[in-house]
């Protein structure tokens, strides 16, 4: 018997300074969300931005993991003084933080006669995680019972999330679809307040005002579990459209 | 008297389901940051993302307007079904969600015979709030207590910060210098560790690898209330460089 999906919940924890300073701009949130979604069907109930602070990571791997399925963490797992996620896990669980024999072997294996103090402590984390291998620079990441830690530059974390999928247990997928057209939201809001009336909690409709190109527009998107409903209220949409006399804007 | 500045938080809130699904990226938490603390010495200590549900908007205003001096939220305050952020942050303080009588002047004035009942709906918001002026497309933003809501496009976001300074008190500005170098984190790791205990609190060192143009490299940020603390830190990483024979990248 096929054992139906249930939704999976999961919340991403972007552990980082240089983030919240504003000098560098978060990649890992949008980058993670489609990937969930389109490869696992998890979906993405919250993120949060906060800094490298000890207390406040323990905080919130703690509120968070009791909260969601998952927790996926990045940033602060490299070998550097100001890289503290993965001896905060150990301390949110309660866990000895000590070196990771796998990873150990991994690094060493990497980084021949180079493997340093400070790259020895990559291989340091919470007593009982599993591994989350990465191809591009060897330094795993790392999961705790619901808490995976991964880095936080953007090239490597993308490497790795492959590895990952074996862990995560997944949910129902969410599929979507977009109507991009030349009008402005006010034209169509009680329309789709309508729509959105009708279809209940089956889709969800979000309307997002554009201007691109010289081209004012408002994107309707659509997001639903199941095709069916996805079609038929994309269908809904257009027969609105085109009642308004309003142009779909193709590719925008 | 000259009264000293005082650290001023500020916590970001994110408001919408397309940031989550990954359809949108964020492009708000870094612009704000960055112009909160040049133009006002605010810090943010925390950034979230959540989606568009009443409960939720309304949870995560009270616990960040509590827990900081201020709180930016941006999205959800336009015209249409999914834009709930005005009415939760009313419910979120117990005001009246009602017509604000400027705001319907601003958006009369803006729209003409064309303003519809959705459009009206921009101008509801707690009562007691007062307007954040909007010169791009007229419908203002608001801030109620210590809550400041600003709309989610960022082109319009951009256009009325600086119509939000009069409301907010000034902190601390904090200065930021960096230097890009051609090595890896862990042949730094050490030297870094002694500096930062060296400073201890008054300047944060932080460290990040990165790939660009074909170069690896790290870039060491330190960030100081102080400017002397700050050049007297920056010395000391240009030795530290030096003495390790790595070469600097200028302009990485």
């Amino acid at each position: 018997m096929l054992r139906k999906n249930k939704k999976i919940s999961c919340a991403i924890l972007i552990i980082g300074n240089e983030i919240l300073s504003g000098r560098t701009k978060d990649q890992n949130i949008s980058f993670l969300a489609l990937w969930l979604n389109s490869n696992l069907g998890i979906k993405i109930e919250e993120a949060r931005i906060i800094p490298d602070i000890e207390k406040i990571i323990i905080k919130n791997i703690l509120e968070l993991s009791k909260k969601y399925n998952y927790v996926l963490t990045t940033g602060g797992i490299g070998p550097t003084h100001d890289d503290i996620t993965a001896e905060s896990v150990s301390k949110a669980f309660k866990k000895k933080y000590l070196y990771n024999k796998e990873a150990i072997k991994i690094l060493e294996k990497y980084y021949g006669n180079q493997f340093n103090d400070p790259r020895k402590k990559m291989a340091k984390m919470p007593e009982g995680s599993k591994l989350i291998y990465n191809p591009s620079s060897a330094a795993p990441g790392f999961i705790i019972k619901n808490v995976i830690c991964l880095p936080g530059v953007p090239l490597i974390l993308k490497s790795m999330v492959h590895n990952l999928k074996k862990y995560l247990r997944p949910g129902i997928k969410i599929y979507s679809e977009s109507v991009n057209c030349q009008t402005v939201e006010s034209k169509i809001a009680r329309a789709l307040e309508s729509l959105q009336n009708k279809y209940k909690k089956y889709v969800e409709i979000g309307s997002y005002p554009f201007f691109r190109l010289g081209k004012i527009g408002v994107s309707i998107v659509i997001r639903s579990s199941k095709k069916s409903n996805l079609q038929s209220c994309h269908k809904d949409i257009i027969k609105i459209i085109k009642k308004k006399k309003i142009k779909i804007i193709k590719g925008a």
